[in-house]
């Protein structure tokens, strides 16, 4: 952690020591307030997902805003939350091990906590745990609706699970997760479209044998920021998992727009100074890889089409420049991530900027937060 | 930050919660061993570089074993580091910015600070922030001896401006920073022989040409772990900046080993377990890029040959399988990351480990000190 903050409330920009993270919050509130437009006076809730943030000021902000509750991705992830105050939190993800299943049910004293399963031994060790701690857990079967990640195969083999779980009184059969990751970042609307169609199939076929059982599924969970209007609007999700809505970057900013998308904005920025200019081609800044992630590809250099952010050395960036003239050495740039999620983790706060003054610090209170 | 830790000292190797970052101790202390041979008895010393480890207890280890001092990327790395005692710091990068000046000179009433330059706008920064705070500061010219990154061109342009840092009397000219990056990465033995022979070439032809005005160059810096033994032996360098050579990661285990090059271990490692086993072709692990940096590549599975790593999404990494009973459910793994640095700098502390036993917990008290 660096001993000192980046800036102080009322800073002006200029101030900013960087790299820094920026959240411009006329555009972020701008992005909380068209979700929350996109999902009223729907049957679709927003559960918004926290691994983007990582952040108890905007979770808060989530839910005071309509959100059910958030999803996190680890147990740990889930307890900084829990501590925060947030009382609904779904683990998007299947947990493995006793240690974290200790946490897992003592959290689930405090608030209301769901999790994946996709394998019979997952559902019998959540129960022993529940059991022993006296506490409820809410249990999603995940299915695989085209990520090839996690997850069994729609029908059967969820309708097994489905049938374990309603086994374990201290379980509760909560729904089905039916998250498709890859379909957030295809380029095309009818793609991401198609890729949806049929997470949709599984989900509505996979329900449909559960029910035929006579274990109703209440909750059908899923979607990210790339499809969600899709599965909003599929009549079988009841509720939407998005998370980087709030912030976007280069990578969902690269997707092509179709007919009733919504537009959010760029909201995130790390902001970075050039420390180096001894080339008329090239200059360097003060952010690489380890200020924004490159898994998914290079920043982009906001509102300056002239410039390219060519490669990303650990703590060097090293931009291309038409013009000779068109940067000089200590000028301040704002990049935008390729990928947002992965870059908020490598910070310890967010800052807050309203116009030209900085308003706010807000703690990352989980980075790092991987157990 | 996780609310808990991964692990506690003298725990059982099972016992720790996963992804953890886990240093293995006998490996570690055999790479400080052989470092510290391949340099003992010569002219050459050595600066180790923390930005890799970014852990006081490492560079105290470093420098009890020999190491003149440490080098840091970020003014806020090394104040960590002046913090936990380290007397002798160079910051091998330049340095723009009021904030940072200012905090780089507070650094210099405790300890032996360096710092880079290669515009004589930053030179001229250095001495008001050293005058006005009536500190000494240690200079060094960077040239640009291949990597095509920071640095003046060798030759003339350093000349001038070890002249203007010798004008200005709370500066001292303190040397030449050689740094030539790709060339660690180079996989045949003969190319990285080759980029460093230019590089020791640039470094001669310079240190000549300032001479010749009657300014000594005491220092020529610069190395890394892929490449030190060939700036050891060139007669030139008499620094040597490698980190990485203490972990390894995957990325320097891909160098083709020349003649007379230091077999460094892998001693830097991510736990992580087996979370979901759907498929007979593939597994996936909790170890995803927030666990295991992906800028130099996929990490490999330690001493399973069986397994490739495939692909990193955010909190999963999906394995192929070759033989379907390979692998079960909550099976722990080991990997070795990609790329070290990047890959540390995602945790709060090392989980070290001797033999079948959790030794201690180092905080990596520099991470995210970006500033």
């Amino acid at each position: 952690m660096s001993p000192w903050h980046a800036a102080r409330p009322g800073d002006p920009l200029s101030a900013i020591d960087t790299p820094a993270l920026i959240l411009d919050l006329h555009a972020f509130e701008r992005n909380l307030e068209r979700m929350a437009a996109a999902l009223r006076g729907r049957n679709v809730r927003l559960r918004a997902h926290a691994k983007s943030h990582k952040c108890p000021q905007i979770a808060l902000r989530q839910v005071a805003l309509g959100a059910g509750g958030i999803c996190c991705q680890k147990v740990s992830e889930a307890a900084v939350f829990v501590d925060a105050g947030i009382k609904d939190i779904l683990v998007t993800n299947e947990v493995m091990g006793d240690v974290k299943l200790r946490h897992l049910v003592a959290l689930a004293r405090t608030a209301r906590m769901g999790v994946l399963v996709d394998h019979p031994q997952q559902v019998q060790a959540l129960a022993t745990a529940a059991q022993a701690h006296a506490v409820t857990l809410d249990v999603y079967v995940e299915i695989n609706v085209g990520a090839n990640r996690c997850g069994v195969a729609p029908g059967e083999a969820a309708v097994q699970l489905a049938r374990q779980i309603v086994a374990h009184p201290p379980l509760r059969f909560a729904g089905l997760q039916c998250y498709h990751g890859p379909a957030q970042h295809l380029r095309a609307p009818q793609d991401r479209a198609a890729a949806i169609g049929s997470a949709v199939e599984a989900a509505r076929m996979t329900r449909q044998a559960i029910e035929a059982c006579g274990i109703a599924v209440e909750c059908i969970t899923g979607a990210g920021t790339g499809s969600f209007v899709h599965e909003r609007d599929s009549g079988v999700f009841n509720e939407i998992q998005a998370g980087s809505y709030i912030f976007m970057d280069r990578d969902y900013g690269d997707n092509q727009r179709g007919e009733g998308d919504i537009a959010f904005e760029h909201a995130l920025f790390v902001r970075t100074t050039v420390m180096s200019r001894t080339s008329a081609t090239h200059a360097v800044v003060d952010a690489g890889l380890k200020a924004s992630s490159v898994d998914s590809g290079m920043p982009t250099v906001w509102q300056r089409p002239d410039l390219r952010y060519l490669k990303a050395a650990d703590e060097h960036g090293v931009l291309s420049t038409a013009d000779a003239a068109a940067l000089a050495l200590g000028d301040p740039l704002m990049l935008v991530p390729g990928h947002c999620d992965p870059t908020v983790n490598l910070y310890d706060e967010l800052v807050c900027v309203r116009g030209e003054q900085v308003e706010a610090l807000w703690p990352i209170a989980a980075r790092g937060a991987l157990l």
